[in-house]
Formats: structure tokens, C-alpha cells, sequence
């Protein structure tokens, strides 16, 4: 599968500015929707009233959690407020830990409590564990019920909040419980990433080296030219990056809603990157960072399997280790590994797919035997080559 | 609105016989999917073959529970293992009181230990509980994995198991936390009929008596004529009364399927029943009782208003107690309704609509001032008149 003409226009200017506000469409006819990208966005009352245009919507469910909460909750409520709306705000916990079934069910009673109506609005603020969370129980709520994804992390802003994927984790498998179900809107405000732990500013940008990878040579380059200004926040950088992954991202939803072809190669490095989570348990790695490891293995894997050449492979290694990710992959029998994938929801009656690449910005799906899987995952548990 | 046009076609002659199985089609789009309706349909490998094409949709998880599963489960199982399909069954307790997202939960987890996959097979096997939160489960398992209706209950046949309703209940209110997400397939086979409860037989009445009401009045005049012939259970009077209630649903939710517009008209006395099923706490009637009782009130209020005759109300109470449901509401002041109904979820932004109707076989919806509620509600509490 080739995506790469989905990636073919040309990135945002330098010199645009980041004032104004960025505007891109996720096409799924009755189903489709805007993301605005841009500064103040919180705040920006012009633009919640655009997203809120009618009485039932501005009855509004707020979820967040206890560390975004007390950042930004209070922009936005102050917004909506003036703009005569009702909101209640039910504050989770932080943490992946609490993706669970039991916090969806907090979610609901808190949407039960509010008293909120089938045509009330829930906006999620926060990373992608509160989008994913949220979004879900918006999904369910009387079988439905509008919601905004209000992404605060990098990782959220680039991937989990476009596209419809909501879930919880069971003990037994991640995001195994969720449903695909599309927001009204993306509000990404990128003065949000000026609180964002540097931890959490890199497991973002393994999404968005994936996206450079799986479809778009060009942005991969430019990360290449970039990453050292991306860590160091600059805004211009970062608007443009983002811009350019939910783009991406767009593209590939619009072609692929429901995850039964080009949206599969999304998951470049997650098969490896859940292995990694679910076998440590979930919050030893955060999820990015386990996709950056992740993404390292695949690369691997393509290269030992002659789809890549070594030059390849080391400029993915050094742009995964340039942004902060980890790349050795930890120290487990690969039996561990193969076992912990077939778990993975992406096993298909015991066939695991793998996301490969067949060259930079190209990306299919295959399976692969156990042996060749095994090789590249022991090659992952060493260093990577920093030097030619 | 006038739904009389969707049920024009003619009542299956009674000579037709019940041996051959009946078929039917949901249409919607690429959701579309069959209703087949006849006798020996559990054990009816030939018919399973055509309902279960791939080897995927073999492994399969049968959902049923402790009263339905030692009745029927075996059949099945047996003709689903003669095809080479890999069986885990998953057994609930009875009753609604479990029809909640405790009990989803457990749905699930019996889901992820038997290692279903995307593409595996949900079976509901039982009534209105079961296949309400089995098919809440199959819509969230890996978002969303196929299943298959298979309603055991006169109630299940006829309203919940066609038309992609699913959801379980909440503390605060009843099945306000679910999906629409339709079925591979209904299989109703009427054997499962004969070990149905007096009263559950009774509640299942309220439902057909509905389709009647709304938007079929031939409907409601072959009923009045073979009431006392479907009470004591005559096989083909059933079959004739399940295949028509299914024509009419399978009408009605091919026109709305996410119950914008006509599908609400399915909710007549529905409004007024889960006033009473949420009042007296869920599990005291049945669902079938409560809109049974529902139903008269609600034709109470239409003749109070001028919009049907005494005779039409009089025919509609008489066929309901003749169904062997009960007539006269709880004796509760009337604001204790009028509360519980603001909880209701059709509720939208406060204002109750109400599901009337303006002749036999013709409804519609619109407020109505409390006033003539309360009068229509407390005149509901007294005994209905058996004579002209």
C-alpha cells in the first residue's frame, strides 16, 4: 500500500507566522469535521462559538485531568462561559493506569450526575489517555453524544485526537474495549506543549517520525533538519510539524475510517510498542516512547528482511534516539515478545501483520516468521550506531 | 408523521404453515442484514453455514444465561461444532437488575479470556438483557466485532433484537449508556416460546400491541380477533404476529436508524413505562408490563386531548388487559411521574415529547403541558372500563 501521493503537498512556509490560526478538514461526509491548530485557542471565544452553534450544544460536559485540569481548565471555562454556556467539569485522575473500564464508568456517572442531554457537547481536554477515555464514553453516552478533543500533549495534537479511535485498556490487552466514533472538532492549542515534561514532548515526536517513515520522505527530512529545534520548542517548528501530522493523519482517515487497510500502517512500531507496554505493564514506558523502540525493531526487522538498506534504518535509528526516545529494546527472550504479540488485537486468527517498510516514506503490511521477528528483535537490544 | 404507508403489505396467510422459515431484510446500506423467523432454527446447521461464510467468523463466543443456556445453549452449540466452530460460552446471571456495566464488564473479560478476535463471532442467545448488553459488548470488543441476534423471549423477537439498539442501564437511568451497532443476523426460532413465562408472554404482547397501535391498524384488529389464540401459544398465530412486528421494525428503522424521526414512535408508552419501571426500581414489572401500562396512559392523554375517540382508547385498554397486562398505574402522585420523566433521556433540554396518537395505527410526537398529563395519569390509575 502506498500512501505516499496522500503526502504530497508541500509543507506550511517558515515564514507563515504562527498567529493565525491553521485550519485542515477531516473528510467523512455526514461524519466530517474540522481541526483548527493554532495559539490561544482556549481562549478564543470567536472560535468556541463557531464550534457551539446551538442552545442544546452549549450544555457542556468538561473532562480533564488532575495535572491539564489545573493549567488550562479555567481558559476555556472562562470562554464558554461568557458565551452563556453550562459546563460541568468532571476531573479524572492522571495517568494511563486509570485508561480503564472502571474510569469510563467515572466518566459516565459524572455525564449522569451533570444531568447531561443526548444533545449536550463533551469536551475532552487533556492527552490522548483523557481523549481516549472521554471520547469513548461520548460514544456511549445515550448512544451517543457530541464531543471536541481538546489535545494538550504533543502525541495527542499529532495522533490519538484525529481520526475516531477511542478506548480503554483491559488487564488483558490494550484498547481493547472502545469504539470508532468521530469528534465535531480538534481544538489544538500549541501553548499547551509549553508545560509538556520533556519525557512527554519526545514520546510525541515518535508519532511524528512514524508519520515521515510510513508516508512522507520529504518530512522525514525535515525533521532530520529540525529535530534539535522541535526539542528545544520552538512554536513556528511545532506548528508546522503538527500541522503537517494531522495532515497526514486526515488523509488517512478519510481513506480508511475503520482501520481496514491504509490506516493499519499507522501502527509502524505499535505492534512492537504494545509488546514492550504490555509486558512491562502499562506505565513503565510511556506509549510514545514505546513506539519510538518500537519503530527501531520494525526498522530492523525491514532492513534484515532486504526492503531497506542499512543507511535507512541508521537515519531512523538516529532520528528516534536525536528526539529523546529510548532505542534498545529491553532485554527479553524474544519468545516473550512473540507471545505478548499475539495477544495484540492486530493478530488475525494467530497471523501477526507486520507494518514494514519497503523504503523511506513507504510503508505495507505482511506477515513475517517467527525466526526473522526474533533476529531483529535480539539486534534491537543493542546499541544503535551513531556514526557511519 | 404517518407510518401507515410502511405497513401496507398484507398479514402472511394463515394457510402458509409454519415449516418453512420465514425471511425478512433490514435494509441499511452496507449494515443491511436478515431476519430469518421459523421453528428448529437453533440446530439448523444448513442455516448457520449461510450465516457464518468465514473461518473467522467461526471461532465464536456465545452469550447467554442461566435460565436461557440450560434450555437451548446445547442445540446450538452442537450444530455450530458440527460446522468446525470453536465455541466459548459465556452464561450471565437472569434479570434485568444485571443489565448494567458491571455486568458488560464481565461480558468482556469472558471475551478477552477466550481470546476472541475482531473478526470472531458474538451469539446472543437469550432475551432483551442478554441481547442488549451482549450486543453492547460485540460493539466494543476491539471496536466493534460482528454478532448475531438470537432472541428467545415474544420481547426480544419482536422490538430488541432488530434494529441495532443496544446499551445497559445506569443507577440514574435506563439504557443510558450503549451503541447503535446492528447485527450480522437475527435468528428467531419459536420454539424457544414454549418455555416462556405466562407473564413474559404477556410482556412481549405489549410490544406487538404497540406495532398496532402506531401504525398498523389492521395489525390491531387481527389482534383483538386472535388475542386469546396467541395467549394460549398457537404456534402459527405466533409466527404470523413475530413476522409481521418484524416487517414493521425492519420498516421503521430502514427510515431512521439513529432514531431522529420515525423510529421515535417505537417509544409510545415507553415514555410513561420506564416512569414506572424507574420509579419502582427496575426488576418489579417487567419492561413489557410497564409499557403496557405505559400505552394506556398514553392513550389516555390522546383522548383527553381530542385527538382519538373513547372507542379507540376503549379497544386499546381492552386488548391490553386482555394480554394479561397490567392497566392501572401505580398510584403516585402525578409529580412523581413527571420527575422521573424529566430523567428520561428523550427528555431534550427539559421538554417532554410525548408519543400520541391522532387515530388507531397513526402516532406522532409533540409536548404536552403538564396539566393534562397529571389529568391523563391519575384518570390511568383507576380500573378500565370492560363494556361499552
Amino acid at each position: 500500500m502506498d500512501l505516499r501521493s496522500a503526502g504530497s503537498s508541500e509543507l506550511p512556509q517558515s515564514g507563515a507566522g504562527n498567529a493565525g490560526v491553521r485550519q485542515l478538514q477531516v473528510s467523512l461526509g455526514d461524519r466530517s469535521y474540522p481541526i483548527r491548530i493554532g495559539t490561544n485557542l482556549l481562549g478564543d471565544e470567536a472560535l468556541w462559538s463557531t464550534l457551539l452553534p446551538s442552545v442544546a450544544s452549549r450544555k457542556i460536559a468538561l473532562v480533564t485531568n488532575d495535572r491539564v485540569g489545573p493549567l488550562y481548565a479555567k481558559t476555556l471555562e472562562q470562554a464558554l462561559s461568557n458565551l452563556g454556556c453550562q459546563i460541568s467539569t468532571i476531573v479524572l485522575p492522571d495517568g494511563e493506569q486509570h485508561k480503564t473500564l472502571e474510569g469510563f464508568g467515572k466518566v459516565i456517572d459524572g455525564l449522569m450526575q451533570a444531568r447531561m442531554e443526548r444533545k449536550s457537547t463533551l469536551i475532552a481536554l487533556g492527552g490522548g489517555v483523557v481523549g481516549d477515555m472521554a471520547g469513548f464514553a461520548a460514544s456511549c453516552y445515550q448512544r451517543g453524544m457530541p464531543f471536541i478533543q481538546v489535545p494538550t500533549t504533543l502525541l495527542a495534537q499529532v495522533d490519538s485526537s484525529v481520526g475516531g479511535k477511542t478506548a480503554v485498556n483491559h488487564p488483558l490487552g490494550k484498547n481493547m474495549v472502545g469504539a470508532f466514533y468521530q469528534p465535531q472538532a480538534v481544538v489544538i492549542d500549541l501553548n499547551t506543549l509549553s508545560t509538556l515534561a520533556d519525557q512527554e514532548l519526545s514520546a510525541g515526536m515518535a508519532e511524528v517520525i512514524k508519520y515521515g517513515c510510513i508516508m512522507d520522505e520529504a518530512f522525514f527530512q525535515w525533521l532530520e533538519t529540525h529535530v534539535d529545534g522541535l526539542m528545544s520548542r520552538d512554536p513556528e517548528l511545532l506548528a508546522q510539524a503538527v500541522y503537517r501530522c494531522c495532515e497526514l493523519k486526515a488523509k488517512v482517515v478519510a481513506m480508511d475510517e475503520r482501520e481496514s487497510g491504509a490506516r493499519a500502517l499507522l501502527n509502524f512500531g505499535h505492534t512492537f510498542g504494545h509488546a514492550i507496554g504490555s509486558a512491562m505493564g502499562y506505565g513503565q514506558w510511556l506509549h510514545g516512547e514505546a513506539v519510538g523502540c518500537g519503530m527501531r525493531i520494525a526498522s530492523e526487522l525491514s532492513c534484515q528482511l532486504g526492503l531497506i538498506d542499512i543507511s535507512t534504518k541508521r537515519r531512523i535509528e538516529r532520528l528516534i534516539a536525536a528526539a529523546g526516545l529510548p532505542t534498545q529494546a529491553p532485554n527479553w527472550p524474544a519468545k516473550a515478545y512473540l507471545s505478548a504479540m499475539a495477544h495484540d488485537k492486530k493478530a488475525e486468527s494467530g497471523e501477526i501483520r507486520y507494518v514494514l517498510l519497503q523504503a523511506m516514506g513507504q510503508a505495507f503490511v505482511r506477515p513475517v516468521d517467527d525466526q526473522a521477528v526474533s533476529q531483529a528483535l535480539e539486534a534491537s537490544q543493542g546499541p544503535i550506531e551513531l556514526q557511519d
